[in-house]
């Protein structure tokens, strides 16, 4: 398996991509991205359990339902997530997806859509429209033209466009040896703010150039995103937008015929998907700390998983993270206050940067006689880790998360003005 | 019924308090309190619900087990929690208990012990000895020859002693007429983070001189917390610590014989309550604004709760608040994490000053025809409501909470240091 940093929705085989400023964002900046298959492609998704769902959701859980072999694109605007945004909402996303399809001499049920940005907003129907049109032009020339450098600079270019709060685009590719030969998976997305476990203000594009139907294809995504999208936290909130998509068109005319690359294929997707999310949590909205933090000895997984989840969000948890404060005090709060019954007196934490082990500051739930100054220069890390043990089982979890600061703040307290 | 200001756990008939600094805060602030009866108290008692609870919360669990009906006084430190100290933690509580009963002259199974502050650390066991027996000697001069004028000054000076991170002391009194004559009550807190609903960083010792057993008081101490305390969110974080006391010594000679005594009590207690919960939510770290989001239409109590408080907690939306941004799109989507089914096409949005529909946000899932700069203007006041209906049923609940601020994030990443 080799990671490739500079790699993106693109790396795979035949896959070309184009971003665009349509008018949605202010000064120029590109809003609007079409990431575009030669051939048509399995698709699985995930999406928000939010009850509330932006109008894209609707559409692109229709789509899915109806061609979920077929499809051939995906346009993502940015700054408007046409969510809240009732019957009129819902006739613009079908619009933006028959434009997009008109464009492209495709069908409208090949054509996937996706929106983020402030909820309760119309979008811009004529400025997107002409975007679209221009786009697919010069996703056409450039495709056609240019080739492969040209396409790989549009799935980087297009990680630009569906950015909101982040500060940085996030794409990355994989390539991995099958039996037949080599397939390539690439991805892009966006997160910042409302990240949390079952999807947040998260949208990730995934490619791949292996051959593999729908229904397979939506198995080994579930099984990655539970490893990854769904382990990660910003700020406990969840949004109305939320997908991931995972397009296959097969160009690589390589299969996933052995067992065993079914478990290298399912690796590398999930190593692509944790890449990703690590990403979203490093560029979390203010944050400075990147913190994992793993649970074990619970009763179940679940348990472990509902503790460290507690603790990932806790304010007091993210305050102490950006104080360099070793505060396990709050570290133990959080996870008594998870609903998950355990013996406090049971309880061990350890602490350390390279791995979780390097110091303990809890023995039986009390403290060890840890120096403070080791705690601290741990926290102090801009990566760190954390294990706490419940002394009950054998379940474990892990999730990542980042400090909560006074940028978040800043970011979050005037994001509308 | 009649509210004074300043009243506080010494307005009722037969209460005395103390506070004195005995050393655990720097530069003499006080950091003890003692409120004491001169008669037997029958005491009802809410603890906090976190698997993980600090030493005075398993010593008082105890003491009020096995003497329900002879309590005499209550001894509160602040600035260390005795939370994560393990069996010697425990031995610290028992002494304080002891300590303070012999000091007074009663038996050890009529003091409870309070303890507010950092977790993990041992109480300073000289420093506190040595400090109650002065602050018993000051209790017993002052009560004996001043009189009621220095208990009640004693009360307000206790209300002081328990503060951690408060910026003002939290007491009040109520009085009420019943049948048999006039009855108080009167009460302390401390708050500011760690607050949320089953009981956060939060310790509250309230009095009264009606003639009431245990049993049935605590039956009303139950009612009135799920109304106040329990509605209560400053941050989602809920202490190890959090305890709500009440006593009733029975000096006015007033019992509750009638069922209309009853509910005139119980409304007194409510109010009591709830009056100083919200003492609690405006001094909240870094508080600005004093939230009150009120959920109707719910298909149940418990499905408006749910809904009400994800809202509360919703990192996205306290810092909308903090902004003073009507940003509706995060309420809802805070609503839609909840974990309750609900058709986003029926919700409608209310936010006011002096009532919640004076301005109606959304109507049917969508937004309504509104100026913004009348919505932001409903946001930038230091108190206003708003109200989500769900459109589903007769559910409803009401909860309170402040914004997030610069402020929070200084107070918490810098707390220990």
């Amino acid at each position: 398996m080799k990671l490739f940093s500079d790699g993106s929705t693109t790396s795979p085989l035949g896959f070309t991509a184009v971003s665009h400023a349509a008018g949605l964002k202010k000064d120029n900046q590109p809003d609007l991205a079409i990431v575009y298959s030669e051939a048509d492609c399995a698709c699985a998704a995930v999406f928000t359990k939010n009850q509330v769902v932006a109008a894209p959701v609707i559409v692109d859980r229709e789509t899915i339902t109806a061609n979920p072999d077929g499809i051939r694109a995906v346009v993502t605007n940015s700054k408007i997530a046409n969510a809240c945004t009732g019957e009129t909402g819902l006739l613009n996303s079908r619009a933006t997806q028959m434009i997009t399809a008109e464009a492209l001499g495709i069908s409208p049920t090949q054509v996937l859509v996706l929106s983020t940005g402030v909820i309760g907003m119309q979008l811009p129907m004529e400025k997107l429209e002409a975007g679209i049109v221009t786009a697919v032009e010069k996703l056409q020339r450039g495709g056609a033209t240019e080739g492969w450098a040209e396409a790989q600079r549009g799935g980087l270019e297009a990680a630009k466009a569906i950015m909101t709060t982040d500060t940085r685009p996030k794409h990355i590719a994989i390539s991995v040896e099958l039996s037949g030969g080599t397939v390539t998976l690439g991805g892009m997305a966006k997160g910042a703010g409302m990240i949390h476990p079952n999807m947040a203000t998260m949208l990730a594009v995934l490619t791949t150039d292996v051959q593999v139907p729908a229904s397979q294809l939506q198995m080994m995504l579930n099984t990655a995103v539970n490893l990854s999208f769904n382990r990660i936290s910003i700020d406990g909130d969840t949004s109305t937008n939320d997908t991931v998509l995972l397009l296959a068109n097969g160009a690589s005319g390589v299969g996933l015929t052995t067992e065993e690359d079914m478990q290298l294929f399912q690796s590398a997707l999930n190593e692509l998907c944790t890449a990703v999310s690590k990403m979203i949590v490093k560029d979390g909205e203010g944050a400075s700390k990147f913190v994992e933090i793993q649970v074990t000895g619970a009763a179940s997984d679940a348990d472990a998983h509902q503790i460290a989840n507690t603790i990932a969000i806790s304010p007091l948890v993210k305050t102490a993270f950006a104080g360099s404060d070793a505060n396990w005090g709050r570290l133990v709060m959080a996870a008594g206050r998870a609903g998950v019954i355990f013996d406090q007196s049971k309880l061990n934490l350890w602490i350390g940067v390279e791995q979780t082990d390097e110091l303990q500051l809890l023995t039986g739930g009390t403290p060890t006689d840890y120096q403070e100054a080791d705690a601290a220069h741990v926290f102090a890390q801009p990566e760190f880790m954390l294990r706490l043990d419940i002394g009950q089982g054998s379940g474990t979890s892990t999730v990542w998360t980042c400090d909560m600061t006074h940028e978040y703040i800043s970011i979050n307290a005037d994001y509308r003005t």
